[in-house]
C-alpha cells in the first residue's frame, strides 16, 4: 500500500514534510524564464517548460531529504494542455527519483463524473484494450461536499491500484470557518462524535472528520495508518488537536506551515506538513538569497528543507 | 453581462435547457471511434479526438435549439493533455456557433490558487506582458466547501470580464444529502433565513444559499438574474422550491433531469435544465434509435434536444 511506502519514506528520511511544487512565475528565477521565452515567445509553452525546468531542479535537490512532493494542479492547468503535460512529467519526474507524489486536485463530483477523475489520477483510463496511467499521482486530495457517492470511485481506486487520497476536513484558509465551522446536530454521527458532543451541536468539520475515520476503516496499512488521509491546516491547532482524537487512524495533509503563518508547534503527530514558497522560493526570502545566487535556487531549496526537517524533528510519525 | 446574454438566449429560443456534453466513449457511435482509432490506435489522442469530432456534430445539431452547452471536464481532463485540448476546442467551437459555454468544473481552492483557477476559464492567464484566455468558458461551476475567500477569485473574474459561476448548492446525487442536508444552527445567517427558520436548525444547504444570495447582490444584471448562479439538483423538487425562495434572484443550474430520474414537473421557474446522456446518447435510446442512424447521432440528439424543449414549455424564465 502506498500509504505504507509513505509512513517508511518519512521514517527513514525522518522527515514529515512535503515540498509543495506550486510554481508560480515569479517563484522561478529570470534566468530560467528568459531561456523559456527566448525559445517559444510569451506563451504559455513557455510558461510551462519554464515550470518543468524549474521543477526538475527542485525534485533533485530533495528527493534525498523528503519524502514526498505535491503539485497543486491549478499552477499547471492555467496553462492549458501545455499546463498538464507539465504536470504530467513533473509528476512522473517526481516518481522517477523515488518520491511520492500528491495530486493536490480537490476534485469532487457525482458517481459517474468521480470515476473518471479517480480512474485518471489514481488508477487506469480505458481505451478499447488499452490501459493508460494518465496522471499517475500516488495520493489526490479530493473535496467532500458531494457526499459518500462522490468518495466511494476514489476509494475504490485506492483498494484496486494501492492507492490513497486525502479528503478536505479543515482548510487553511482563513474563510475556511465559514462552512466548516458551522454548527451541526448530527444524529447520524458516530459514537466517537455521539459520546463527545453528546447531542450539542459541534463543528461541521467534526461530521466529515467522523466520515472521513469510516471511510478509511478499510483501508488500514501495517503502521496503523489508513489509505485515506484528512487535509487539516496547521493554521488551526486547537481544531487539530481535536481532530487527531476523532481520526486516531487518519495521516494529516497539513498546508500552512510557513508562509501561512503557522510553526512546528502548532502542529500533531501524524502529520504529513506542506510546505510549497517556503521551498520552492527560498532562493527569493532574506534568510537564504545571500547565500545563494537564483542559479542556485535548488541548493536554496535543499537548504530550507533541511532547515525544515530540523524544525520538524519533534513531530512523531 | 453574461447573464444577461443567457437569459436573452433562453427567452428567444424559448428554451431553458442546457446540453452537457459529457462524452463517455460508449455514446460515441462505432464509426468515428474506429476512424480516430485507424488514426491513431488505442491512444488516448485517439479518444480526445473521437470526442471532439462527436461533440462538434452535437453543437451544430443544437446551436439553433439550445442556448448553451455544458462540458463535464472530467471526461476531458481524463485523456491527460489531448483530452485537455479537445475539451478547449470544443469551448471554442461552441462559442463560434453562438451558444454560451457553461465549464463544469467544480473547481474549489484557496485564494492564491483559486485565483489561477479563475483566471485560466473566466479571465486572463499572463505571461509575461501577453494575456491568454486559456479555458475561456462563460460560466464555470464551483464548490463552496472552502468558504469565501476560495469564491471570491471567481466573483473578481465575474466583474473584470462580466463571466458568471454556478455554485453548488444542493447536488442531483443520492449521497448529495450526507453532508448538504445536515441541520446546521446558523447564528450568522441573512435575514431571509433567519426569519424562515427562527433559531431552528436547518440543512446546511441552506445556509450556503444564503451566502450564494449575498456573494450575487452585487451581480444582478438587467433582467433580475445574478451572474452568481446556484446548482440546485432537479432531483428534489421541494429543496428546490425553498431555495427559490431563498435566493430570489439566482438562476438554478439543475442537472438531474432524464437519466437521473427527474421530470419537468420537479424543476422550478428560474432554472436551466442541464441533460446530457438523454440529448447526446440519444441515438441509442428506444425512444430514437429506430428513427436514426448511429451515423445520424446529431440528428438524434436534436430530436431529443426539441422533445426536451416541449418538455420544459411550462417552465417561466
Amino acid at each position: 500500500m502506498t500509504i505504507d511506502k509513505l509512513i517508511e519514506k518519512m521514517r527513514k528520511l525522518r522527515n514529515p514534510s512535503v515540498i509543495g511544487l506550486d510554481p508560480r512565475l515569479d517563484l522561478i528565477p529570470e534566468y530560467i524564464l528568459s531561456r523559456a521565452k527566448a525559445r517559444y515567445g510569451e506563451t504559455t509553452k513557455a510558461a510551462a517548460e519554464a515550470i518543468q525546468y524549474f521543477n526538475r531542479g527542485i525534485i533533485d535537490a530533495v528527493s534525498g531529504i523528503a519524502p514526498a512532493v505535491k503539485p497543486q494542479i491549478a499552477f499547471y492547468e492555467q496553462y492549458g494542455a501545455y499546463g498538464i503535460l507539465s504536470y504530467i512529467e513533473t509528476v512522473a519526474y517526481a516518481k522517477s527519483k523515488g518520491m511520492l507524489v500528491i495530486g493536490d486536485i480537490k476534485r469532487g463530483d457525482i458517481a459517474s463524473t468521480a470515476d473518471a477523475y479517480a480512474d485518471a489520477h489514481l488508477g487506469l483510463v480505458k481505451t478499447w484494450e488499452m490501459e493508460h496511467s494518465v496522471y499517475g499521482e500516488d495520493f489526490v486530495t479530493i473535496n467532500p461536499y458531494m457526499g459518500e457517492d462522490s468518495i466511494e470511485p476514489f476509494l475504490r481506486n485506492c483498494r484496486e491500484h494501492k492507492k490513497g487520497v486525502f479528503i478536505l476536513v479543515k482548510t487553511s484558509n482563513p474563510g475556511s470557518g465559514q462552512i466548516q465551522d458551522l454548527p451541526v446536530i448530527n444524529s447520524n454521527a458516530t459514537d466517537a462524535i455521539a459520546s463527545a458532543s453528546a447531542g450539542e451541536p459541534a463543528p461541521l468539520y467534526e461530521t466529515v472528520a467522523s466520515l472521513v475515520s469510516q471511510w478509511g476503516e478499510e483501508l488500514i496499512g501495517q503502521y496503523g495508518y489508513s489509505a485515506v488521509g484528512a487535509v487539516v491546516g496547521a493554521t488551526h491547532p486547537e481544531q487539530a488537536r481535536r481532530l487527531r482524537e476523532l481520526m486516531p487512524h487518519t495521516l494529516f495533509l497539513a498546508p500552512g506551515y510557513g508562509a501561512q503563518g503557522a510553526k512546528a508547534s502548532d502542529l500533531v503527530d501524524g502529520s504529513l506538513v506542506n510546505s510549497s514558497r517556503g521551498i520552492i522560493g527560498a532562493w527569493k526570502q532574506p534568510l537564504y538569497r545571500n547565500r545563494y545566487r537564483p542559479e542556485e535556487y535548488d541548493k536554496a531549496a535543499r537548504a530550507a528543507a533541511l532547515d525544515m526537517r530540523e524544525e520538524l524533528s519533534c513531530l512523531k510519525i
